[in-house]
């Protein structure tokens, strides 16, 4: 049953083809979605910024008091194995996401079918990157819509950890897809602010100042911490506040960032352009340019070679 | 690999074993909780209203947008067949749990390592009652504490659609646990009101009257509907209204309902006995026996009988 | 600069041609929006509930403290001769809107351009209905979208006064707008429960039951109220209840009700069809022939000759 | 039926006398009150701070999608005429507000009795400062009460574009001068914060150090940034924050700020006068010397010479 | 030290002059009012409702699992014993509250000085009604103004608990009597509902139907309760349901009950009177006079004989 | 009556015994906890930062319009005396809780039995620590439970004011206490961030920087500010900000302030033990040993000492 040549999978101690890794339809992550997970990527075959994911993985399995049996450097070896055996998998120009993921495992009464089962399900995979499906997002920019759906508030679930319950989120998708397939969902939060779509960040540019909401409200991504530290570098300000849809309608420009897109132009937000029409507009291009830099590898130029 | 006779499990079409029952890594119902799922139970090895729990599966599936590709009558079919092939493995007085689930299976990037897996992850199982484990809780009543995180409001994710996102429920469980292993968690919603725990409604009765949270806030149980209609025989008011902690701590009696447990006395509410402590209070006792007759199986017996 | 054969309007005591028709621009209708207004229409010439229009215009007058100097039978009077004067104006087939204004005319320090401007400016008009531009809403249904505004909450400004601050309503029509110029923009108010449409009331029918938004959340419209008077005749159980999300995914058919639509069918809500698929579904259609019989007018078949 | 003598009114590309300044009943800015204005004032004859106000002013056209068909610079011209035309109607020691106002002009199906109408209507106007009846709030500090309205939360109008919207405003005013006529109403926002008034901002002083409201949850008054800037420039601390009546009931002193009362010492806030009794206090009298330095006029002098 | 003639109070098992009746100042009640309270009053010298008073006096201790040591029929007997002696001191046609008190006594660590002081402070107490102050009420109506502070909410401390804590409510009345010291503070709830004043319920009466606010947001007065059942029985509707100044502004008439009020009539909220401006109206009329023959006392002459 | 050798009081311009020390039944800072009041310590016989203590004590007398006839510095002579004359009393190796209080006194219509009581009632007294009640929450660290019941809002009464209105905060330690007696009851505010417990603030430590909450939600304590001050002497940053259950659970260090406890470490916060588990912590080691340098008195191994 197994296809030729296919990905490698860690699952639970074991290397194996991706078409084996498979979890019981009993395990916790799937029947209650109590599981976390983290992402990172690869730029030009190097994994990126593996340790702040991994510390960003810790604290969501914190949050939930799930013990993976794994420490972070378990995980850094064990991640840098499954990208090396898949990396010959993918063309050179090629890249992958790169993820962990954490499940509490089997209840003590759903054990019987599976009696060897850890107590936590423990998986690292590797998955190629949409390069071409995207690339039409850093030419024109990507549409946002804020559906009516508001994002969970943090006295419920932290939308600070990342975690197997995206219900939320994709009853935004949901809405919004139905308006338009392109577009991006970016739910507010309870109180009408701008929180965060599935896996991104936003940032709005107002007369050279960013601004992105603050870390309670949305998971704090790796690439928006990147992004404040470029936009530091290169002289700029960056709050962490409060944004609504006046600061949204009155930008100059916008971008989300997250760590496959990195940082991608926003194109308008509810159908409104903005000041600033170039696509990326000017202080957008100088944090790709930096973010390019910094990671030594030109991802811009990658997801634009894949245009049509 | 297969353990001797195992339970069978029906997965996108066919009758496998338990153990062989498992969904890719990449099923969305794991990645994401993108699942809806609904359980009855039998009573003396009798399927119980399993159309009215597979017509909430169905309202479950539409908020989400869910298309399991299977009709009720489908669902009925398959899940009479599960039974009837796993009765055999229990014994003369023990029951199951009867589910079924539907998750969005594989997004288009996903389907490489399983080409022929189906657009809807489709499943029925069954799993045996913990009847000894809950013995306890007939003779003595159901310690229930109310923890600090708040249940999803509506505007974010109706608790009306019984889904695999369950977190927010198990942060309540958690902190709850950590007091006292044998409390069941009851979540407050976003207004302070009583909403509901990890499947389970709860009933006030004061003065002979019963309250239970609004459906807006809560799962609309079948077992909670079952009640409401046995108290309407019996000449008992119900009312579904916002009830708080003062009701609460000035109730006669209150007890929770689920489909496991039908009917189960609570013992104290945050420590609070109720002005009537007999186990079960006298209006629960009435309802439990009319539970009891109503499906003409004693499973009021059948937990007690299990105490050690 | 007078339009030859053109309507006329009552304008502070005068009736003279709408070209004329107009107000200082220091009116604090137009300034703050300091104003109230209410609307009926004809049918078949005839005007609909006139008084229970003007009683409902009171209302929104004392909750502002705005004093016409006009008593409802003063309104009668003059609301039936600016009909009478602009009925020969239309053919025989079509039918008005028929609207009074008051606004708080010029304050203390406005007036000295305008000396005789009176306390209150008072106004009754009328407008030809827009059947045409309509007519396929009732062939197809109108697509319902929730926008991501929040409707006024009552502690701000009661939605149940009809004012001239129309800007939140007018903001969801933009977000709506901007995807798809066709649909209805629906807010949900500030809990996530539907809430009303720019001059429009939403009904959901579930099972043969009708539910609609509470009063204290919407303008309690008159057609709504017509439409729970029908109903309540036909044998049909009408709620007044707070409806959210789940319940629209879920309903079989949904309508809107207004003074000039009546009651027109919705096509679908965020995208999603009602499991009714005919359009009007069976009890939209029972109580749009019951409207018509107790208006003695066929005003759906007047809206459907209008097909292009 | 012009009058003699009177101001000139800049209205879509003509200047008229404010008499003839009129717009048709049907225009939206009197129907929804879809419009926006800014407002700055003259000293000594001279405008201040035009373009700030025009910024501005864009700010809240751009929140609500309206096209004024002009720019910023054309505003400019168009101001400067029309205060140029109507300064010599006012005593020298007379000072002017300054006024522009968009509204969305009329909907398509209501031009037929003024077609020539443009797309937008344009204002552009002059109303004298009542200094008289204000003298007496710079001697004895204004009288502020909190009414029981809240503001508008910004989920659903964000309260930083200036609208033709008032109603909110004016709810609390009709609470406030029922109980004292004299009184200023300062609305609490959703949050129970203190927010602000018909078009003014309000300012605590405590220990030296200035607060007020966050900018989301109010207009950003131009007199409130360039208190901010002076404050800065004296050495004062100033603090965007939340602030509540337990800061009010504890200041040394407040005032309020806007374009015509520039700074105005408040003398009470719900009947609480401050621990500094003297009005203006000393950091009020400090910033309001420092106000009249900056635009080389002495207002404060002004107001209060025209007490009686 | 005591004073002749003097009230006799019960405290802690004897019945004591109240000159003598004092509480250490490290009770609970005192430091942290943590004590709950009821009141009822005489009629011509006969005790009202005791029974019903006490019932809800046992309420609000079960919410602060506060233990009296007294039963409902201990604190009968104490109550008619402290009226009997009690009466003598007052005139044949005075009457006067009558109040039972419960405290947490002294913790632990806070007996030293008073060793023998026992585990709860009880009191029973009466106080001459101020029917000549309150006369003017009987003949105008009442103030009502709605402060800025809200109601606290039922998840932070219930208000059917009748407690020590009314700090929120003087909160209110500091605002309202800062404006006009003759009028009643009825405060909002969080959700700017009409919810209570100190000691008082709201009714309002609309064409010719009752409401009043839900119980989960206010005291559930006993005189509330006795007017719902005197409405009933003259035929009228009463609905406990959300109720805000929209309602209050157009309602026709209004009133308060409380247990030495009994019912008295609103002359204005927020300065608006009512569309019935006979003071009282009708319908609240009716209720007084089926309230006076109820309890067989006119005590509406009784406050009116007191007018200067 | 009078114990030998007992405790002196400060009463209304007296200097009596402890046992002669109480308040009439109908003093309003027990009838309605209508009082305030503030509390140090002493530090080896030395009174800690009274002036801060009463300007705290200032700030609540205002913001309840109380005025206790008393100025700053009249208490602090007042309370010197007290506490010189109650040091005798206890050992060398003792301190005291120091504590003003002020109430409202008596109403008008409840003085007539005691018609000298002054319009304030003003106490100043002092109690020994609990050192060796506390001494295993230095050794062990505190266990936080966060109850369901929130924090009462600022918009309903500030918690910025020490009152003696505390049901709210004993409605927390109720539900905490029933699962754990030796746990600290820590409420969340309205939107779920950690607020306070009675009479304690909480800090988390994280990557050695401090988080608090928001003044707006808490008491701001003395040891509170005292703390932040250390904490900046150290290097180390100090945040006033929201922080929630997922700042809680990834903290490395956590700890509660309060007069008498000065700097306590917690053990857990809802069972969950932090990433640094020294009980200390090495943050709060170091604010230990700076506050107790900065009081020149080893509080902490005072604490220590008592260990049994």
């Amino acid at each position: 049953m197994a296809l030729a040549n296919q990905r490698i999978v860690y699952l639970n101690g074991e290397f194996i083809p991706e078409s084996e890794a498979k979890i019981p339809i009993k395990d916790q992550g799937f029947k209650f979605g109590d599981a976390v997970f983290d992402t990172t990527r690869t730029f030009g075959h190097e994994i990126f910024k593996l340790r702040e994911h991994l510390d960003r993985f810790e604290r969501s399995m914190r949050y939930l008091k799930l013990d993976a049996g794994h420490s972070v450097d378990d995980f850094i070896s064990i991640t840098e194995e499954v990208v090396r055996r898949n990396l010959p998998l993918i063309a050179n120009d090629d890249d992958y996401w790169v993820t962990q993921r954490v499940s509490r495992g089997l209840a003590e009464g759903d054990r019987e079918a599976w009696p060897d089962w850890p107590d936590a399900t423990v998986l690292v995979e590797c998955t190629p990157l949409p390069l071409a499906a995207r690339a039409k997002s850093y030419r024109d920019g990507i549409q946002v819509i804020t559906p009516s759906v508001r994002r969970v508030a943090p006295e419920m679930a932290s939308p600070r950890a990342k975690t197997h319950n995206y219900l939320n989120l994709i009853l935004g998708d949901l809405e919004v897809a139905a308006q338009n397939p392109d577009a991006l969902s970016v739910l507010l939060d309870r109180d009408g602010n701008l929180a965060e779509g599935k896996g991104s960040n936003i940032f709005l540019v107002t007369e050279g100042r960013l601004k992105t909401p603050r870390e309670r409200f949305v998971l704090p991504g790796v690439s928006r911490q990147v992004t404040k530290e470029l936009a530091d570098k290169l002289g700029l300000v960056v709050e962490e506040t409060d944004i609504d849809l006046f600061d949204a309608y009155n930008a100059d420009e916008a971008f989300i960032t997250s760590t496959s897109f990195c940082i991608c132009p926003i194109q308008s937000i509810n159908g409104r352009a903005f000041s600033e029409t170039a696509i990326p507009g000017p202080v957008t291009k100088k944090l790709i340019q930096a973010y390019v830099d910094m990671v030594g590898f030109d991802w811009y130029a990658q997801y634009l070679s894949r245009l049509a």
